[in-house]
This record gives C-alpha cells, structure tokens and sequence, in this order.
C-alpha cells in the first residue's frame, strides 16, 4: 500500500533502491501521503519522533553511526525550520541525511494558508542539494523529479557527504492509497575518482622525509585511518602525530592529549614544538590552544582533504593534498623513510610522558569536581563503548584524558551547538550493538529534554550528566568570569535536576554528588537495564578553580 | 558600561533611542558584548532564555501585546536557527522582532571555527529586511552600520510589520569595555501614509449600499477596529458580518462561530448564504469550511490590507483596498446608507439564533470529552482574561463557542506551527497585567517543556492543558482516521502528563478528569498563587465521536 500520487511513489521507488532503510517521520497531515508510504513499505524501518528538533539530531546520530543516508520526513510551515539545526550540523560534520519536507502545492504559498511558509531553499548553503519536486504526473514531470530524487541521492553520498533536500507539494486529497507496484528507475553514474600521480606521491613522500619537523594533526572524520599504517607513520623519528578522540585513530607513538601537552610546557618550550612541515587529516579541529599556536608562528600547512579544497585553519595553508586520510597514511607508510637525523619524534613523546606523571599526581589529590568526575567516569566505562561527547565542556574536559583505544569517540562537533548532543547520541545508540554512553553537561541536556519523548528508546544507551548548576565553562575563560553579569549574559544558573527528565520518560535514575556515589552510581547505570541517566553533581563554584589548578600544576 | 566595539555601541545606541525596551538574551560567548551592553543599559529590560527556540517564542509573546519591537539576541552557529521557527511566525503573523545574531568574523565562515554556520540571510524571506553589519570602525563602516541599523528599526515598524534580522560579526577580544557615552544618530523619515481619494471612498460606499448580500469576515490582527463602527456596519440589512476570535472584533450583529453555522445547514441551505460581494478584513483564516465554500462558489471580493496586495485566499480577487481594516470600517459606518430592500443580514442571524439552541441542547446532555470540557472552560474564565490558544485542536474547539466579549483572542496563526505556543503566551502575559490563560493540546505542551525554563515566569499566568493522549485531531479528519499507520505517522500516542512539567520547574498543579474534578480544577487554578498549570484527561478514543455526533445534531 501506498499513496497514489506519482512524485511519492517515484520519492521511495527510488530511494529505497538506492539503500535506504531508515526513515524518521515527524507526524502530520501535509507528509501523510509520503509516511505512510514509507511506513508501509518491507524495506524501510520508520522511526516516529513527535519534536522535528529532536527527529533531525535523532537521524544525524543514526547517519553517523551507519555511515549510510537516513531520511526525516515532515509536514510543512515551522516543522522544516526545526530540522535547520540539525542539517547544518550534518553539513559541517558531512554525514549525509536526506529531508522531505512536505509542503502545499506552490501556488498556495503565502497566500494566507496555514502551516506554509518558505520552504523553497530554506536550508540555504547548508545542504549540498536542493530541488523542488513537482506534482504533476505529466511526463516531463516524472522526468524532472526521478532525475532530482537520483541527483539528491548521490549528492549525500558521493565524495563530500552531507545534507539534501527535497521539498515536496502535495494536494489534497493526501489520503488516496495505490497498490505498491512499480519500480521508478534509478540512474548511478559510475563514481569516477582521480588518483593522484606517482610524481605526486613520491614529491611529497619525499619532503616528508627530509623534514627535521613534520607534524600530522588528525582530527574528527579521519575514522577509517589504517592502524597498522598510522602506527607505521607516527613511529618514524622525524614525525610526531597528535590525534583527537573524534579522529578514533589512536596509536600508541600518537599524542592524544593536545591540551595538556601545551598547558604543561612554556612559550619558549614550544617554540621547538612548532613544526617545519604541518598535515592535517580531517577537520573540525576540538584544540583552541593548538589552533591559537600554529597560527602564530610561521611554518608549511598541507590539508589531506578529498572536498575542502581551501580550509586554510592556520592561515598559511601551502596546498591541499585531494585524497582521504586512509589513502594518504597507507602511501605514506610505504613510502616515507626519514633520511635525516631528527630527535623531533623521541623529544615530545618523553614531554608527554612527563607530563603524563604530573597528571597523575594531580589528579591524585584532586578533590570532587567535573574534571575529577571525568577521571572516574573514563576509567569505569565499560570496554568496547561507544562515547557519545556532549558540547562544550564535556568534550573539552574529554581531551586532558588518554584516549582509550577499546573506546570510540564521538560528537556533533561539525558546528559544536548544544541543542541536539542528547538526540544524536539516541539514533546513534539505536542501531549500535554496542553500549553507547553519552555524557552531557546539565545545559545541554535540559536544553534536549524532548530527546526521550518517542517510542525508541534505545536499552544500551547509558546517560550521564554531569550537572554543575549551570554553563560552568562561562566561569573557566577570563572574560565573562570578571563581568557582574554572569548570571544574565552568560551562565544559565539552575536547580534542574534530570530527575524529571528520568521520570517524565520513565527511566531509571542514578545520582552521585562525590566520589564514593560516583563509583557506585558508574556500577548502577552499567548494571541496570535499559536506557537509565546517571546525574553527577558537582560544584559551581570550585569547579573553574579546580582546573585552574591543574592547569599550573602541569606548568609547574 | 558597554563593549569598546562600535559596532555594538552604534546597535544599541540607535535602537534603544528608537524605543526598544526589551531584549531577550540567550547566554552565550559570541555574543557577550551586545549581551552585557545591553544588560547595563538603564533604560532596557533583559531576559535570559537558554533554549533560543523558547526565546524566539517569548520574543514575540512579548511583541504580541506590547505591538512594538523586541529584541532576540544569541551567540553564533545553530543558535541562530533555532530562532526559525518564531522568526517564520512573526512573518506571517506580522509581528515586529529585532533578530541579532553575533557572528564570527566573515573571513573565518567555513573554516572549521567551531560554532560558525552561514548565518548571512539565513531566514531567507522569513525576514522583512537583513543586513550584513560591518566589524570596523571605519568613517565608512560606521556610515553602513548605522543606516542599516536604523533601516532594520524602519522596517519592522512601518506598515507591514515583521521581523528584521541583523547579523553582527565580532572578532575577539569580546569582553573589552568602555564607557556608555556617544549616541549614534537615529535618522527617522518621516512616515507618509497614502489616503484613498474621495471618488474611491464614495464608489466602495456605494457599491456596498446597492448590493443584496455583503459578506464582511474579520480575522485575525484586525483588533484595533473600533466597536462603535463595527456595530453599525453589522446591522445593515444587506450584511453579514462573521468574525473570527482572532480577530478580537465581535458585535452583537456579528456571527463568532463560523464553523458551527455552516456544520447546522446544508449544502442547499448554504447556497443562500454565499455572498454577492465578501469583503475580508485581516488575514490567517482559521475556518477551512468558510474557505472550502467561498472558493467553490463565484463571487466578488475585496480584501482589505495595507501591505499584502495579492491575498487572494478564494482565487477570484477583484482588488485590495490598500488601507487598515480600522480606517475602512470607519468609512463605511460613516457612508454606507442601504438602498436596497434585503433580508440577508436578519435571515442568517436568525440561523445563527436556531442553531445556537441545538448546540446548547447537545451540550447539556455531552459526556466529558474535548468539546465538553471547552465549554467548561470558556465559562470558568475569569472576566477580563486574555486567552492564549495553543495550535491546532484547541483554537478550532474554542471557534465553536460564542466568543466572550471581555475576552480577548491571541493564537499563533501565522504559519499554525504547535512548537511555540507556550512560549508566546508566556513571553505575552509577563508584559500583560490581565490575568492570561493558555489553553493547549497535550501534544503542543509537550513540544515547548522548555518554555518554563527560565527565571521569568509570569505569576498571571494559568495554563490549561487538554490532554487527550496524543494527537487528537488526527482521529477528526477523515483521511488518517481510516489508516492503520495512524499511531505512526499522525498521531503521537504517549503516557506523558503535565505534572512532570510542572515538578520540573516547581509549578502548581491540578488535574481533573471528569465535570466535577474540572469544574474544582478551574476554581484552584484561578485561585492560585503564580504561574500554574490545570490538566485535564479526555477519553482519547471518544472524542471524536462525540465531535462527531455534535456536528450530526446540529444539522438534524
């Protein structure tokens, strides 16, 4: 069954033959043709989500998991404009999601009917295509709009991934079925991809190894890097890789703490850390001070990036080299043999490993507070999680810890918002098998309440929420800490608790407010069933000299 | 005490001697310097809303009563499109809001900067202007800045009323101060307003005067009409004036319940109701039976409006009178003199008299259900109540009760969207000193949870929820009602209650399942202290039947 207009029978003909299998429909009337089409269809899984904020991030986090499009389908008027946070953030993370919104038919726009506003290119530059289907089922119609759903397709999946939309107009009556019948056809150009020459690789094979200093900055989406060939590369004497958790591409010669490594040296220090030669792989770089340091001094930036041609982070981007990181690791591997003698590598691991030492002392006398909550919570996740990290704070107390290589590390930081962490890392969890944790500040998660309110709440998600009353991070940079409009202008003070989110939606709740109830709030939400909250109190005022301290500790 | 950026200063400076008076501040980093200059200013009033969403909503509750400008002000990247949704309504609801959005500088759009989004024309025509401000404080730039400062001020105030949005770029340091000193310069230009000539008066007069059957419909943001007037031009033999409770228009010669009428006759009955010329005043039409009849039947139409000139909701548009609805009554109720023998108006108000009967004998006998409980309502409210109505169940029951004079009628019509009911009404009833009522639907309620989370609840406002476990409308209308998608693709069935809510944020509550519980729930809700929240449980599976059957008897 399905409806019987031509431009939704040929909608999920098309794209259901292309691989989609996830649909996130966010009730209403105008979509009820394309829903229920959906819905009806063996191969599609349909997922209700009442809060279109909520559905956007919710698909976002299933895409991000299955690295393959989810489509969120809605009624027209504001509904579409709820999805606008979660479509830009899927295009700055590239993680392709395809919206259909449905509409009234054109000539009905502005024209006083209710829920119709302009949703015509409503997204703007934040997706990669857009096209208007047009109702008619004329010949030149179907033509137009089976090309455009073929178009929007690849355009999510090809290369630079990322957002699509389609808007749909629809008549009434919508409620007119069809038996599910014909197949419209799906048009695949071959995906054509250049490869760069052998003078190429062996020109920059050879500078790698001649270079005394040559640092590789792996950052969010470099995920399919090859270990073997990572490990190879980070290891030569020449070569010092550091790594975000978002890159899940850990090694053993990589750094992975960036912070803590620039907070526990001087500025004269380093002065020799800065490298003759910079790579980055992967983009949306988490480390302000590592960003603030490189532009700073003068040094040779090539970006490993097969779409942004221009992402010039450092302002002296030399050139970017056009293949993914994977590609660009596994020639690098191979080819590169330092032919200098270079103590650039040996140097920096044994800072770190100091510094390492002085984290460990620190963090052994530290007293309850968020960055000593982390230190715990890191250590009790259970092995072969998946980490779902809230913006801002979290993610960025995150980074001071190792990363744990059984772990893998995620996060919306295409655009860094805190609207949507909680929804995203609900669609993640649903198609994970494995346990998946977010951790959230208070903030972000009362600000995603309406995350839970649907009927697919997945039982391996395990939440905690590290609650310190409020936007503590406005009390850790200098500015806002020293103006008397705190409260107002910056910091969101509150007694929210997520209790009532625990039991507005009826799950099960944990809370700790030391360390004691922390490790046994930790065994709790990891032995409870189903999706449960663990809320970890920590305090407002002492947490931003908390870190403070550490800070100097590391220098000292 | 206010930013050292002229960019700032000249924003501030020139809307706040144009007589802005609020500003609603979403905590934030990028924009701390509009944020606490702003919050220093002796003559502004500041509200800190965390969920832009909420705040856009507040917002324009607030512009909603006071009719003029106020202020959103947010950080940068999906901040701003979480503004959307209110922005689109006020658009279409022709509401004045001030957007501004604080930026990262220009040059560093797209460059993996945390937190940046293309936020240069984001609302796309959802705004009545935007600018682009500059960050020098150049002679040249400054001379940009100011004019469209004071454009944006102009255009969101002058005639077709609407939001404006300013983008404002800012490079750090963002928390350098200075003294609160210059005034930039506010340029006015005059506002010169277009009459209508003598002649066209006299021939509109005349017209109206000879012809048999004059429909008038009032609508929505027409609620400045002048009673007088309006009663005068009602009582002419050859009109028929219906007014919408949007309208905030009603006369004893007019007919409030649309609906109801043309549910008590039938097709052929109607026949003698259609008019030989309509005339529309405002616009959002709520009733869809009144536009589903008008347009299937030839007729001629004026529509009066200052701004939209091409309104043509019933697709046979003869002209639009470019003046207010307040002008143009008051014009006729000076001129228009009856020339012509007709029984029109007094035919169709003794219609109105009959059925008005057959509704209150249905009502008597009603089980508790939706409709039963409106009428409840809408007789325990307090006189001198201002009535917020949520979106979409709640403002098409309360169209069907004769509308109370000492009411007054507020809804988010402008695009129908459930997602910022409560906000509105509560942003409204803080500036408001009647008491303010919000009646919503549970699902709507649900959606804006976040509305209460901030510091400034409204101790005059009481909230009515109408829970019928989800979606109810969708079990009215035909087309779903027959599907065995319904729970997946329309309705939103659930187990949530308002109590979460109201424990949440320390609210009052009471809940009521049945006449007498109701009855009891609307005395302690009038009665209590502070914002407060009345939910009643109606039979989900019953309701519509019971709408059903009304509609049966009021045509038997």
């Amino acid at each position: 069954m399905q409806s019987n207009k031509e431009n939704v029978q040929d909608l999920i003909s098309i794209l259901v033959q292309s691989g989609l299998k996830h649909v996130v429909i966010s009730p209403g009337s105008r979509n009820a043709p394309i829903s229920y089409s959906f819905y009806h269809h063996p191969e599609v899984e349909c997922y209700s989500i009442p809060d279109e904020r909520v559905a956007g991030y919710f698909a976002l986090g299933m895409s991000q998991f299955i690295k393959a499009p989810v489509a969120v389908v809605c009624t027209s008027g504001t509904a579409a404009y709820n999805y606008g946070p979660a479509v830009a953030e899927a295009f700055f993370q590239k993680t392709p999601l395809i919206v259909l919104t449905a509409d009234r038919p054109e000539e009905w726009i502005a024209q006083g009917e209710g829920q119709s506003i302009f949703q015509n290119e409503i997204f703007g530059k934040h997706v990669r295509f857009f096209a208007q289907l047009k109702e008619s089922s004329d010949k030149q119609a179907r033509w137009f709009n089976q090309r455009k759903i073929n178009e929007a397709w690849e355009a999510c999946t090809l290369r630079t991934r990322g957002p699509v939309h389609l808007n749909i107009p629809l008549n009434e009556p919508l409620y007119d079925y069809a038996d599910r019948i014909e197949q419209a056809p799906v048009k695949r150009t071959m995906d054509m991809q250049h490869a760069l020459s052998e003078s190429n690789w062996a020109l920059i094979a050879k500078q790698i190894s001649s270079t005394e200093k040559v640092m590789i900055l792996i950052t969010q989406n470099a995920d399919l890097v090859n270990p073997e060939d990572l490990d190879k590369v980070a290891a030569l004497n020449n070569v010092l890789v550091l790594t975000e958790s978002t890159s899940n591409a850990s090694s053993e010669h990589a750094i992975t703490c960036i912070d803590r490594l620039l907070e526990g040296n001087s500025k004269e220090e380093l002065s020799g850390f800065i490298p003759d030669l910079l790579i980055t792989i992967g983009h949306n770089i988490i480390s302000k001070k590592i960003k603030a340091l490189l532009r700073s001094h003068p040094l040779k930036h090539w970006h490993v990036d097969e779409s942004d041609r221009f992402l010039d982070t450092f302002q002296q981007l030399e050139t970017t080299i056009p293949v993914n990181g994977k590609d660009f690791l596994a020639q690098m591997a191979l080819r590169v043999e330092t032919t200098i003698n270079s103590k650039y590598h040996q140097f920096w691991m044994l800072r770190e490993k100091a510094i390492q030492k002085k984290h460990s002392a620190v963090l052994a006398s530290m007293p309850f507070s968020d960055m000593k909550a982390f230190e715990l919570i890191l250590a009790a996740i259970p092995e072969q999680t998946d980490l779902q990290m809230g913006n801002s704070s979290v993610v960025r107390y995150i980074q001071l810890y190792n990363s744990r290589r059984d772990l893998r590390y995620y996060g919306n930081r295409g655009t860094s918002g805190i609207d949507g962490c909680t929804s995203t890392a609900i669609g993640f969890a649903l198609l994970n098998e494995r346990v998946t944790s977010l951790i959230s500040g208070d903030i972000a998660f009362f600000y995603d309440h309406n995350a839970f309110w649907h009927e697919h709440l997945p039982s391996n998600l395990k939440v905690i929420v590290v609650n310190n009353g409020g936007g503590g991070i406005f009390r850790i940079i200098p500015g806002p800490a020293s103006s008397n409009a705190l409260d107002a202008c910056f910091e969101t003070p509150h007694q929210r608790s997520a209790k009532s989110t625990a039991e507005d939606f009826g799950l099960p709740y944990f809370s700790a407010e030391n360390e004691e109830e922390l490790a046994e709030g930790l065994r709790a939400l990891y032995a409870s069933d189903g999706c449960s909250i663990l809320e970890i109190f920590t305090p407002r005022l002492e947490n931003d000299q908390v870190l403070h301290r550490y800070f100097a500790a590391l220098k000292a």
